[in-house]
């Protein structure tokens, strides 16, 4: 139905259905949660060998034993894996404990502390601003905010974020130093970025000598269907263009294996990883290597990894399709709402008529479904268009998603039915 | 044997026989290594356990799935074991990732860029110190000289930190931040602060308000014989001295199951830990519950903690004694050399005579034989005295221990002679 094109009656009386239907739903009791990208039991079950996969390893002794201090590096059995996932060499790649967050938010640290490669601190500018392609990742937005970053809000369309605009920025504007990126199957579009993207991005010209981009592929093995998307390798687009600092690179097997006690890594230039490895030495005394040489028997190497994330496609595809096929079947005639249909990565991005989201949200909250807070997906979460609503569906089961998509399209319907019949009053 | 009563003939045929016997050492190539408190292989055995133990747990499912994301404050099993050992509230206690030195860093940097308790940031500040109560760890002396706070050594004693020195400085100069604090069996002293040490600390007048403890109880339940000692609660010294928020406590399971996979903490009041918290879920979606929940499981609580630490007790008990031993037989009457004798920790701090610490460490290295730098144990490595050694004897075995032995004394009294023999020409 395209709602502008009805009578005011038609719409009324379809706002008085949904409304009784939503009614029904409130005396259910509901409680489910799509907010957070979240693997489910079954996908956490996958890597349950990793518990038990040391008992019967004999582990080598002497300074090489994972079991005692050392190795800031990461033990080079996973390096090498992240290596082969990331397309560059393993001593390039640093692999750490469980959070590719707390990397990132390291990295942003060191370089407000100490600068990057011997620039000036960030801490001693008047002014740093970071790029935000959104909408995007609210925790990347919320560790730059953290250090008073101000958030540049850049769009993104379906090649990546909108090449003109960032290039405009950075050329002018010596105050920016960093550009958040997704790249691959992004939260919560779901967009890859085009090779031209990836070429422009590690060629254009800065005017901030130490920018950065910081490159989360987070999702870069994360495949929901055979039909593989490719990702242009940034590091060697950045090595062409004599641009090799520029890359910042994070991944964890947080979504791989274990969101709780998976590894994850940096990967940089050789240099890069050297200035981080001189202050890493300050820090820590090493990452936990045991659960390290636990990942590497466990997943052995790269094609491991891709026929462990083969199984997790399986569990989860079919959620993201039974989400799909709902929102087809109730709005792939209207003008109220449209969708990403991702290939790959954890979200569904769903957009609702423009002044609507915020009202999506809180009716769905009262019927006991919990969205991502909207606007999250933005800098200081300010969605001016009120409309992007991130869907995270693999952590629920199938009956829970039938209700989860019955009480999300009634709530729809009724927030923007209201706004449309307010409007026309 | 007193060597300034000897005659000079005495001395260089002693001088002679000991280079004899030097000369013999380093026809053997040895290759021993007491630098670092490093458990041994054998120590490590007695956690293998914990490479299983989650093998045969039904785990939690749902929200408290431990493989799952979430929960930066961590476990609460680990939190309580923790708690007991400290004498605090479970809801005192942060149970993070594998090292306490990663936590003290972030703590510091925190406090760098945040300040604390909503303190100024002492980026901010013109002079940031630290008092270094010296010899004491070199990691702490690293971690603040790498944000460019000033080391201030301050002298240790048998009951700890000299505390009308330490008094006098921070009543009078609000630069002075923190103070670094191993409490109980010291590095490398072995001292445990006696009770009026730790009632001063919390009890002292100090110029910044934000002053902070940073109280590293690495070796708090690392006894080496049954004969305990205790180290008075300085939580509740703060209390009751209404300095509550000054004193940020560490421990870690490093040197009790795994110091590359073990589970560290932060301890300290509920205000600080809500401070740290608040920044903690910008950074990070939770610590290695998995690894966590292990550690619950093997340690079960804080009497299984003591009972492991006796096995450790028993294995590197004899290795000290071996050390203790040689030098009483050798240096007992002597006047050139003088030693800890712990009851605790990991740790045998050896003073030679003044101005000959440094030639006894290339004596040893040169014979194979590497112990800490000397001037590690001081900050900025600077050792006036040049007279402080630090041996750490766990990661050896009974035959390279009688080596070393062999090596340091020889070495010793080469350089000791060396130097009575020139003064005296």
């Amino acid at each position: 139905m395209i709602y502008k094109d009805q009578t005011k009656e038609v719409l009324e009386n379809e706002l008085k259905i949904e409304k009784g239907i939503y009614e029904g739903i409130l005396k259910e009791n509901v409680s489910i949660d799509i907010s957070r990208g979240k693997p489910c039991s079954e996908q956490l079950d996958l890597s349950n060998e990793l518990m038990s996969i040391l008992s019967t390893t004999v582990l080598p002794a002497g300074a090489a034993d994972v079991r005692n201090y050392g190795g800031l590096e990461g033990l080079m059995a996973m390096r090498e894996i992240f290596a082969d996932i990331l397309g560059v060499k393993p001593n390039q790649v640093i692999a750490g404990d469980n959070s590719s967050l707390k990397m990132m938010y390291d990295t942003v640290q060191s370089c407000m502390q100490f600068g990057t490669l011997g620039s000036t601190p960030w801490n001693k500018l008047d002014k740093v601003k970071f790029l935000c392609p959104s909408p995007g990742y609210d925790r990347h937005f919320t560790v730059a905010s953290a250090f008073g970053i101000e958030l540049v809000t850049v769009p993104i369309n379906e090649f990546g974020p909108v090449m003109d605009i960032v290039e405009a920025l950075v050329v002018s504007d010596a105050s920016i130093k960093g550009i958040w990126c997704v790249p691959k199957y992004s939260n919560p579009t779901g967009v890859t970025f085009s090779d031209e993207v990836v070429e422009r991005l590690a060629k254009m010209e800065c005017a901030a000598d130490d920018f950065r981009i910081f490159w989360d592929n987070a999702y870069i093995v994360h495949d929901l269907y055979d039909e593989k998307v490719t990702l242009k390798n940034i590091y060697n687009s950045c090595v062409n263009a004599e641009t090799t600092d520029r890359v910042f690179m994070f991944a964890s097997t947080s979504k791989i294996t274990l969101p709780g006690a998976g590894v994850a890594c940096f990967a940089g230039s050789e240099a890069n990883v050297a200035d981080i490895i001189s202050r890493m030495k300050f820090q820590t005394i090493g990452p936990n290597k045991v659960n390290q040489l636990a990942h590497a028997q466990f997943l052995k190497d790269a094609d491991g990894v891709r026929a462990l994330m083969k199984k997790h496609a399986d569990i989860i595809r079919p959620k993201f399709q039974a989400i799909i096929n709902v929102l087809e079947d109730e709005f792939r005639d209207s003008d109220i709402a449209s969708w990403s249909n991702p290939l790959g990565g954890y979200f569904i991005s769903y957009n609702v008529m423009t002044g609507c989201a915020k009202r999506v949200y809180e009716l769905c909250k009262k019927a006991g479904l919990v969205i991502t807070t909207v606007g999250d997906t933005y800098p200081y979460g300010r969605d001016d268009r009120d409309s992007n609503i991130r869907i995270a569906p693999t952590c629920t089961n199938t009956n829970e998603l039938d209700k989860a998509c019955q009480i999300l399209v009634c709530s729809t319907k009724i927030a923007c039915l209201e706004k449309i019949v307010s409007e026309n009053e």
